[in-house]
């Protein structure tokens, strides 16, 4: 049976994105303590696939995530899920608006609801906890009155819903990613992404020209970039970046060439199909018919001469 | 007297990172629960400056921080101080590491120190707490053996240093940038560094490699850049990026030029010094000399015509 | 009475040029046995302008004008003037085609006429001549039987046409240049070009995409692009180049000191209305407006911080 | 035997630099009355090889042979030459200085020795001839007392070098290319040069910028470049380009292909040894090596996935 680790406890919006995922279908899904121990779970071959977060944190620590890619066993990535962040607010059955005295929530999520509290709950004390569902646990528990927290926590702790959508932001969302160690690249879907982490040779004014160029000179889309520091030293810098197309793609393998030609090290963090279908609008010249094409006029200039 | 907001309690690394600003000294310090609240905090004029963790996270969700500065009412940096990150095991008075059997810590702390962690408290319960010091208190308080803090939070809380610099990475570092209200730009010191948002005008392919080249075509390196969804919409992504130099100099004064005509907004974000005091090396053809030279050959041609 | 130098003598395509200018109206047309000899009356004072061709050379050598601009006293193109080029076979009054055995012409009016001559004179033979003129009086003294020249040559010469429009392409045309003695700049008319020589600073890889670069960034495209041997050194190159523009339009003159700042020397050889009255299509931000809009957003945040 | 057609008549440039290449040693060399017909020649099978001046024209019109290469039957060029010009003052033997009134030049010699002739010769008249032979052939009937011409020439027709090495400028050269129909590439030498038509799609701005990106990304360096108008449009352009290295070279093949999928079209015009013999200085990340080394890093990531 194929395992699959991610955050847990129950209840978490990773969970949610989990579900919404056919892998999970009959899975062995297995809830862990931090998005560390289920990256560390894939590597030591305990699951086959961990779910983290990656882009735009609501819950836990997206940074720290990449960045433990970049550095052990590789890892790639080979699905992708974008969820709609949405919080409630959460009491234990019965529990009147104005009997909201102390609320727990995660930073985050504070962070995004603070507009909601500021005009419906002005008085309350906003007590930090170390996480959503730590929160949902505490207000069963009796220890705060109301958490905000995703929605699914209610039915996991026994809470009642007592407001819906209190997020400020109407379009947040959370991006996931599915782990597993190497193996077979997933087939191209014509709507891919691929993820790469580069390595300069040096700090050099124009590193990143030079790689963003190495990507447009084939038509290649950056839809991703962020530059990381390396654990090496302060000022020496990686970048971590998704381009559109899949490593198959003629025009995306001629650029991740071109890449490792100029980088120190190139990591290649999967091709998989985009959670939104949106496939490339590419420019004229970079499909690969175009690139067959150029390749046997050359074969042709190179047997014989000239052509026009 | 001067007035500046830092994330609480005391004994985080922002307040070891605030201490170390001259402009500490004899003022008014006031702990908050959050950056968030900091960050308000000078916006509504409430205090005059906000230190918050901008790169890097040890402490609270950087990420989140930067776009509370790309929305709302415009804030500016005027200093940045990096510090190293140590963390140390801290326990109440008298308590052996035979004794520890239950640690708290937050998720970055753990992290950070998993192999410290793995190879002498094995068999040790690791409970996620919301912050370094919430987790102290509670030790304090009975709750928990130890903590993964500060090595600070020991005199705060009335703990011990059972061993010090437990992280993973001697290297590990943050840095904090100091928030005021948009006043006069800090002088130039020849070593210093500008913070801009980006927006695109559309979603184009190429827009980066636009953005790269208005800064390299008048010699401004960049020291980080970030592509950041905007709240906006799914997809609509803004650019976060540091470079060397000062406003006020006139290669980041034409650079910034440039970003204005090609963005469908740039939103300054200061010039301040450079916390390592590291001098950029200017390719010729940069400096302000060489930009007032060039000024005074178009002046004269568009005077008279020609000139050798 | 403006006086103006033109390669001579009367009848060639110059001088057909130099009438369809205003400024030859009224003016003391003085015809020069070669271009340089025109060059250098200007540069003497002897005359106030000379006309010369400057692209797809019908008569002389256009490179070598090109070069004689590019050192000594500094000249500046005020004007230009594009004509077709149009042959015609000409003859003593009365000479059929069956009596013409010997045609005198000029090499390049020889190349352009190739395919007429092959159909219609098979057996003639082709004997080249110094110029279209010299051919002519030739025919006219009877030591040829026919000249491929311009028709205008007819009346000079007292010859007559036979055929006329003999040349194969039908888009053959030459481009004339008005020189003068540095003075004012024309003024702009919208539809404006402007004419550099770039001169590196040592023959590194790369030098011509920076330069590309500078007039690309600011949206100033090149109608023509030359490298050219300097007379120093083999390998030792300049770049002549034509811009749209006009050295007083704001995107031109940036371009112009970023070109100042990264090459060894630039010389400016003109900004002039174009013959063709075609406006520049500008890309979005690279209008004086867009820039005036640019200078004055940067000068409000240096003097003040922080705008959106 | 082989043959090789060169613009004559005996005594010219070319046929010096023809005499300085090993192919002619044997050969049958055939003096055509212009550059035209013995490319030409070439074409039609008449000949296997012609010789034309192609850069820096000294005899006859470089830019009309390149423009002539550009359509018909295609033809590739297999080798180099370049030759330092030199003049000499020519006179039928026993005529003194004191005894030149009457100068035949032609044109560009003209041009190159006009310093010395306003010093040495300040009131002779220097009448213009159609080719430098053509005066020297002149002055041995006694049309003239002298010819500025190659000192080859003067035994050619029984002419005495009256001054040597006449031109205002040491260093004037002109390269010449050995052109045959299309066969077999010449093998690389490790110091080549590839010559190339590029044919835009449309006129669009930064069309050369994007052509030059092409040969940058790839490390390949131009040594020279020219616009120049196709004969169907006025405004409609193509580029003449040199690249360093041989199509055979990874980099140049990869360059190739690019400029394949972005221009209208490519005309490949021969890899051949450079005359100079230098190598070129590369990048790293741009030899042979480097490019297998990629393709091998890229086919294992398409196998299996990911790798540091």
């Amino acid at each position: 049976m194929t395992s699959i680790a991610y955050l847990g406890p129950r209840g978490t919006f990773t969970e949610e994105a989990l579900l919404s995922m056919p892998v999970s279908q009959g899975a062995d899904l297995r809830a862990l303590p931090s998005a560390n121990t289920a990256v560390d779970a894939v590597r030591t071959g305990e699951v086959d696939y961990a779910l983290v977060a990656i882009e735009n944190s609501i819950e836990g620590t997206v940074t720290g995530t990449l960045d433990q890619l970049a550095v052990g066993e590789p890892l790639v990535i080979t699905d992708e899920v974008v969820i709609r962040v949405r919080f409630a607010l959460l009491v234990r059955p019965g529990t009147p608006l104005s009997g909201v005295r102390r609320v727990a929530t995660h930073s985050v999520a504070a962070a995004q609801c603070r507009g909601w509290i500021a005009a419906n709950l002005p008085d309350a004390d906003v007590v930090p906890e170390a996480s959503n569902t730590a929160g949902a646990e505490a207000v069963a528990a009796g220890t705060y009155d109301a958490v905000i927290a995703p929605s699914v926590a209610a039915e996991v702790y026994g809470l009642e819903i007592l407001a819906d959508d209190v997020g400020d932001n109407d379009e947040a969302w959370t991006r996931f990613v599915l782990l597993s160690r190497p193996s077979a690249v997933p087939a191209p879907t014509g709507a891919d992404k691929t993820t790469l982490f580069l390595y300069m040779r040096e700090d050099h004014p124009g590193a990143l020209l030079e790689i963003l160029t190495e990507f447009s000179v084939r038509g290649v889309n950056l839809t991703r970039i962020e530059s990381r520091p390396t654990r090496k030293a302060l000022g020496d810098y990686f970048f971590s970046v998704d381009c559109e197309g899949h490593v198959a793609d003629a025009r995306v393998g001629e650029a991740l060439m071109g890449l490792h030609r100029i980088c120190a090290s190139v990591r290649f963090l999967g091709s998989y199909p985009r959670h939104d279908g949106k496939e490339p609008l590419l420019r004229s010249g970079v499909t690969d018919v175009d690139f067959a094409a150029a390749r046997a006029w050359l074969d042709a200039v190179r047997g014989s001469g000239p052509t026009a």
